[in-house]
């Protein structure tokens, strides 16, 4: 048992005052793990556009002070009562939704949006008491999405961890916590391409990258890349996109000129930019009698998708996905091990490491949209 | 070899000359079939809305003196050059779409759409030449959907004739051509309830009961009718509707009465009306999750769906389906093999017969709405 066991552990973490302004490296109190939670050593940590959204809270809800993060890698420190799965020394991603194993949804093969631990982007405490485990001089301090990973040390349900291999470098897999995972699973476990087939990509964001890397992995012989930045093309070639098209470049909507190149369709198509347009295109270039197109992006709170009924009375399927479809703690270790057999290619993601004391580096790395995924550094 | 082979056939046939009279029976030629083509002595026909529909005339091209039909059961009379797999004697189904086995359609194993053969209402004409088969006085009569059931003899698309049992009784199966098969695949083939599941069928003329007869034969447990009649409730319950909800006895949207009713919503829902709304509603009515919609109804030709994206996002899945996914010739024979198993019950959608002679008695019942499906014998 560690020493730290049952105690408030002091560390630092990257507090957020107030929307939009630089993250402070703060020493904080974090409380010990309640029933069912765990207490985890964060060792790496990176920056999703999530997190970015949330801090310049534009529209949403603001809570502040708040810590935020939620891709990371770290180890077991502590846990709480009721807690058998896990145990101090795991190697564990922390998910920002969970997987409690008794819902409806946990119980059906064909959904991973656990009741009790779906996604809450306003609740920033604990489930089991309604506070939070982070405070600084008795000020407490909000979590965010049940994982607030810009900590040394934090608190989180164990239905929102995933135990994985502990050969598996935590400063690469970390990334599989959100984004990656977001993007290809959308491909790999929703719109499901076969081998030899076309795929269309909408947008090249990582999350978008991830779709391609999926596609590349499930075999697909033509992926195209779909982004209104023809500066992300030459780098996206590295995740198997092999054709593009930038929408500005043509007179006729993005799903005409893209039924020109594939005789009518692609035979999959992934949206990832959240532009209910995309959506729409999306949907519209895929070919009748097969094709299948899988929504990823989140659109604005009024959005409206719009398209004639006969899209869909040409056999073409639409489905939406989260969290690319997978069960955090069920499924999470094997895409860890698809990494480890050197399947899934994850070091390409990772464009900049940073140390813990400029993670605000992170943030503007990602503002000015020249990373991928920016790693943090927890140990300096 | 028939001696009637390679002859022009005199025979009779219920003309449409103009758009909404009664048909007329006249005595009509049909000439012999050309390559690829097969003639047919049909035994059995049925009416389904889509005859009456193009026989109103409403909306679409005209095209006229025209044989409609194509809900039928006959026996083959004489092949054209290049048939191999049809022969004298065979007991067949004319079907409106058609399977060439070559295209990129017939070759997918997800699709029913032929390239070459795919239902087309305004041809009126054969495929080889461009001409029609029938005539009478010299004067050609055009075809429908390549099938014009409603004549003693009729030259089809060999592509467009599924060969089935002979003990088949061809006064039953004849009503699998279409809207049987229609219903029942949208739900066995594409929505794929599985056992003990919940299941929404909206408007219940003959395809929706053939929605719910598949729901049945899956072995749902709840399969809940919508309607705006709710004197088609009492009927339904033949075909395993076990629920039921009219619209216009709630003021909130269906969609929130069925997620009432269901914890959240039905684990599949089948659309079988045509209206926008109701496709809508089909839509928002199924789970977050694994809820399934299935769109079948044709939308009128400035309708448009619109829905929040995020109604996808929570993993609900749209498709639509055209013949319930069937391939006419790989898949009705087997079709029929499940009725004469006991398996889907037919006699229960025929509630009427009349002779060929009465055949506009078939328009009326259907008018008045009182039939589901009725059956007209060309031999008296």
């Amino acid at each position: 048992m560690s020493s730290t066991t049952g105690q408030v552990i002091k560390c630092k973490a990257a507090v957020a005052w107030e929307a939009g302004k630089p993250l402070v490296i703060e020493e904080v109190e974090v409380a010990p793990p309640q029933a069912n939670e765990v207490r985890l050593k964060i060792l790496f940590t990176s920056l999703c556009h999530t997190d970015v959204y949330f801090w310049e809270a534009k529209g949403q809800t603001p809570m502040f002070p708040r810590i935020f993060g939620h891709e990371a890698g770290g180890i077991v420190e502590s846990v709480g009562e009721g807690v058998t799965e896990l145990k101090p020394g795991d190697h564990v991603l922390p998910v920002f939704t969970g997987e409690c194993g008794d819902c409806r949804h946990c119980k059906s093969t064909e959904s991973n949006m656990c009741d009790l631990l779906r996604i809450n982007t306003d609740r920033g405490v604990m489930l089991n008491d309604g506070k939070t485990r982070f405070s600084k001089n008795g000020q407490p301090i909000y979590h965010f999405v049940g994982t607030s990973t810009f900590s040394e040390y934090t608190v989180v349900h164990s239905g929102c961890v995933a135990k994985i291999n502990p050969a598996a470098p935590l400063d690469k897999v970390c990334v599989l916590s959100c984004g990656i995972c977001t993007g290809l699973g959308a491909t790999l476990n929703v719109a499901k391409p076969t081998k030899g087939s076309s795929v269309a990509i909408f947008g090249l964001g990582a999350v978008g990258l991830a779709a391609a890397e999926g596609a590349r992995i499930a075999g697909a012989a033509r992926i195209i890349g779909v982004d209104l930045n023809s500066n992300r093309f030459e780098g996206a070639k590295k995740f198997g996109v092999n054709e593009f098209v930038n929408p500005k470049d043509h007179n006729k909507p993005v799903q005409e000129v893209i039924a020109d190149m594939t005789d009518g369709g692609v035979d999959r198509s992934v949206e990832c930019t959240g532009s209910v347009q995309a959506m729409i295109s999306a949907f519209e270039c895929v070919h009748d009698g097969w094709g299948v197109a899988v929504l990823v992006g989140v659109p604005n709170k009024d959005d409206a998708f719009k398209t004639h009924p006969v899209n869909f009375l040409n056999e073409r399927t639409l489905k939406g996905t989260f969290y690319g479809n997978y069960k955090p703690r069920s499924d999470l270790p094997g895409v860890v091990e698809q990494y480890m057999n050197k399947e899934l290619e994850i070091e390409k993601f990772i464009t900049h490491t940073v140390p813990f004391s400029e993670i605000n580096k992170a943030f503007e790395y990602m503002l000015k949209g020249e990373s991928i995924r920016c790693i943090i550094r927890m140990e300096e």
